[in-house]
């Protein structure tokens, strides 16, 4: 089986998961239900949940018992999404308009509110498959990166509203860290081995916050990238988008870092505008100088190193993943996450 | 000691707790910090928190215990009230601009997802002084809470956004069961049990479900009519405001269910205007009829016949609180909660 056939037969034990925990607290014919199930329904990546139950298994314990929580992870991913599309005012999101156009924002709102707060349900649940101990310890977990993310996103949001220019890579790395990698990679990676193993060392999270935090910078960057050169289709949001919100990515923080001084004034000035008053040449503007420099070039060989280093320690510092199958799809999934296309 | 000298007092340990939680996840001068701090600084009524910690003690725990409960009710409140504010894009909240206002509407739904996020912080900390069992069962009811409250605001929304006018109080009273009594004062009530007594019963629940559902009936109906006759100095928010927004208030579904039809039509007319666009005479119109159809009077009416029933709970279905300084005080509360003039 090939790892995207691998990765969808997850998600359809996750997508299924999701659903009845939204039937549980939600009348189907509801209009309530309609919304929070919109954006769960789309077909996503599913990555973060993935990552989660592959983690279990690779450390021989039984996807099964990891479900509820990589279901808490995709909900609270939905509720992100949710929350991002309406402060980025994104148009499109998996290929259909946001669910703050087809809804309106204060549905949209309350409706990243709901799945935030149903994703704890699971979570409770996992009380009595994994005990009363464990249970809290995942709500632990799950807390941190909520919290991690939320600072992330903070942090980006003043970039951005107060048009900082002068960025270096780590400050990015630091902010992507933050707002990406807790959620995105180093706790599904945590959870899944608090649930997989008997008993987790200290040491064991510490290697899945490197793995983590280097897949993630890696991961955040490849986004960046796609964000610029994918299609629609395949990407299922606007291109150029990023370019549009003034969103400091890599890309953009390496093209400050090389023009001259005019041309760096006239992109934070391109930058300031409201996204509805950037016309499309200006935005291209932005778009061809990145490629004059290179930067997209530069970036995509920073996220790549950044995914060799995960790989590396993969390899070398995870002798206790025992189970081959989940561990070799472990390094599967890695590489897909930065070699994706969508 | 007055019961608002005694309500300032236990504030103030919930302000200091929030704080320390606060100060403990952000650095104290960074802008997260700031914006987080903002709405849990301004003076509040507290209730929620002093709710949580009255039953405690009415029946014999340390009320010590119930500090952390306590405070994530109050951040989680915090929170709530951004995302308010948001939504109905009011202008004042507690006599200042709203956080929208102050930071624009990107920091202030973020600010909103931090204190959710914040609030698990204190309820997992429970832990320790409560044990694992009780930490997890608390949990839960919070979890529950939330559920009902987003629910709750769905309903809300879905009547403005779709103009509904064919309402009962009877449909009132269930949309204000979910969207105020569950976080307002069940929650508060039932977690205060939770903690005060070794084992709490299922009977012992279900009473302070039904007192918190007539006293939070009562509560925001008081709140409906105060929105209406108190002063912006007192109440902290623009006067009329609900008019205004189009909520369908106990007052104007009295309204709606008094008037002849063709002004029932004009009502509506206003009302499905968008709030920016409803003129100063058109909102005194309704306030007007309001007057002219004595529904803010019998509005109130109806408040003091559901406190009366919460009071009647309490005097004659609680037989084990047994800690009378603190059983007076819960009385003192629920008169308060309807006669309060903020």
């Amino acid at each position: 089986m090939s790892e995207l056939e691998e990765i969808d037969k997850l998600n359809k034990k996750i997508a299924t998961r999701m659903d009845r925990y939204l039937g549980r607290s939600f009348e189907r014919n509801s209009l309530a239900y309609t919304i929070l199930a919109d954006y769960p329904s789309r077909p996503g990546k599913g990555l973060r949940p993935n990552l989660c139950l592959t983690a279990c298994g690779a450390v021989g314990g039984d996807i099964e018992n990891a479900l509820n929580t990589a279901t808490a992870i995709e909900l609270l991913h939905n509720s992100f999404l949710i929350k991002d599309d309406i402060v980025d005012r994104s148009e499109f999101r998996r290929g259909e308009i946001t669910l703050n156009r087809k809804f309106g924002f204060e549905f949209a709102i309350n409706a990243g509110d709901a799945l935030k707060v149903l994703s704890l349900t699971p979570l409770i649940d996992n009380m009595e498959e994994l005990g009363v101990k464990k249970a809290l310890q995942l709500i632990q977990e799950i807390q941190w990166m909520a919290s991690k993310s939320v600072e992330g996103q903070i942090i980006e949001l003043s970039w951005v509203n107060q048009n900082v220019v002068d960025l270096k890579f780590e400050d990015y790395y630091d902010m992507v860290t933050r707002k990406t990698c807790w959620y995105t990679c180093i706790t599904p990676c945590r959870t899944g081995l608090i649930i997989g193993l008997e008993e987790v060392s200290k040491d064991q999270l510490d290697v899945m916050t490197r793995f983590g935090t280097r897949i993630g910078i890696g991961f955040q960057i490849r986004d960046d990238v796609l964000n610029l050169i994918s299609t629609f289709q395949l990407y299922g949001k606007e291109i150029n988008g990023d370019i549009r919100e003034g969103k400091r990515t890599l890309i953009l923080i390496h093209l400050f870092n090389s023009v001259a001084n005019h041309e760096k004034e006239k992109i934070a000035r391109i930058l300031k505008k409201p996204r509805e008053q950037k016309t499309d040449q200006e935005v291209l503007y932005i778009r061809k100088l990145m490629d004059r420099y290179s930067s997209i070039e530069k970036s995509m060989r920073v996220s790549k190193s950044f995914a060799m280093r995960a790989r590396r320690i993969l390899e070398t510092e995870c002798e206790w993943m025992t189970n081959m199958r989940w561990k070799d799809f472990f390094f599967k999934l890695t590489d897909y996450m930065i070699d994706r296309k969508r």
